[in-house]
């Protein structure tokens, strides 16, 4: 990294402002659990990843589109968070496996990460999604493209901020200092806005115990009512996958 | 603090739903500088501050109302951060000394606090001010009333996030906890919200080093800019004050 890098955090998608991201790099965060599963699913070898912002958009770009095994693309997503009826596959990280999506093209359709990133593609100049899983991978890629601008947004949880999500934001700013040995990101190479200063500071008081704060939590208390514990636990494994998804043509794929 | 608190941390005030105040205990945050001004007022013996959410209301308030010495209220506030053109002072904390303000009445207009005030006076059940200046001592009251519902209301700077109200946050959930002897406010005392909790682990982080965070960010930059550093100074004397700010009578007044 080369350059000194402006990083800003939007704590919410509500609060993201599509326009503002022209000519910035951004970072989708959907640690429960879009961006953990479409990660996971990228890292199985899944083609490409096309999130949508509606059943209706999903079930129709399914009808349209076919993959590289030339097949209608798999349908995932979830409404209150199982599993939309008669689609293919929900948004457990799980789900993703090799077998079951290795050269598949996917349709995501999920309540706040899914449209978060259908909210940022048009704009970005380059979209990437990060979660736990892959913060490593991603702040890597950010540090080797030097972009100057950056914003990483937080989906949160139905309005709601969610503290995983701004955890992960915080492990990708220290990962970004880290690349240049900082101790403190207000330092020469990253200029933080004041949500990334406290994302950080967060960070660095909750990576020790990372489970004991994200399963009381807002998200992984209303998985966990649906039976959906094993989630959280995938999501934390973190830096398991070494895959970055950037958006190319409208479509998440893992960077090469 | 006998029974379970629930807090919940709102990280703007442009998030606030007074609505959701009813039947709450809330606290408004506007480190920089409204809250720090009005806790240093209330110390330095005004009799009450009037918290405005604009410059025409403020002027009508002061025309109509008579303080206990007999005399119009002192008309405070800022616009773009220095003082309105005609008010008798500003929102710089130290311009409320006792010299000043002792015995007196005091309408505050300011772009973020006394807005937020405003806005969340009608409907919570009970109403704080706190900053930094007097943190210890809100959080000593909140623990000695067992409120079992409490709103943190971080005003943030022009709809953008401040670290130093989010700190701020942090640093009473902290002392909250620390009244019953907790290492983590998650828990038995005190149920947390998401935003909550990672405004209290970026205190943990935070603490040891308020000025390095505080002085490079949005706000502290803004009042710089205009040669109020000494603003910064004042908001960042942690606990030099023992004084409540709260809401009776739609006025803030020193709890006796």
């Amino acid at each position: 990294m080369s350059a000194r890098m402006e990083v800003e955090v939007v704590t919410r998608r509500e609060e993201l402002r599509p326009e503002a991201l022209r000519g910035r790099a951004a970072v989708v965060i959907d640690t429960l659990r879009a961006t953990t599963s479409i990660a996971t699913a990228l890292a199985a070898g899944a083609a490409w990843v096309l999130p949508v912002d509606s059943e209706e958009a999903a079930r129709a770009a399914a009808a349209r589109l076919r993959d590289p095994l030339g097949e209608a693309p798999l349908l995932a997503g979830e409404r209150d968070r199982v599993r939309i009826p008669g689609f293919d596959l929900g948004n457990s990280p799980a789900e993703f496996a090799p077998g079951r999506v290795r050269g598949r093209g996917i349709v995501l359709c999920t309540t706040n990460g899914s449209r978060a990133l259908h909210a940022a593609a048009p704009c970005a100049e380059r979209l990437y999604c990060a979660a736990l899983v892959n913060a490593g991978a991603v702040a890597a890629e950010l540090g080797r493209t030097g972009a100057e601008r950056l914003t990483l947004v937080c989906s949160g949880s139905g309005g709601h901020f969610s503290v995983e999500d701004f955890l992960t934001a915080g492990c990708l700013i220290e990962r970004l200092g880290a690349a240049d040995g900082l101790e403190d990101p207000r330092g020469e190479a990253l200029r933080l806005d004041d949500a990334a200063l406290a994302a950080w500071l967060a960070w660095r008081s909750g990576r020790e115990r990372l489970r004991s704060i994200v399963e009381p939590g807002r998200a992984a208390r209303a998985l966990a009512r649906v039976g959906l514990e094993a989630d959280v636990e995938e999501a934390l494994r973190l830096d398991a996958l070494d895959v970055v998804p950037v958006l190319r043509d409208g479509r998440l794929v893992a960077l090469r």
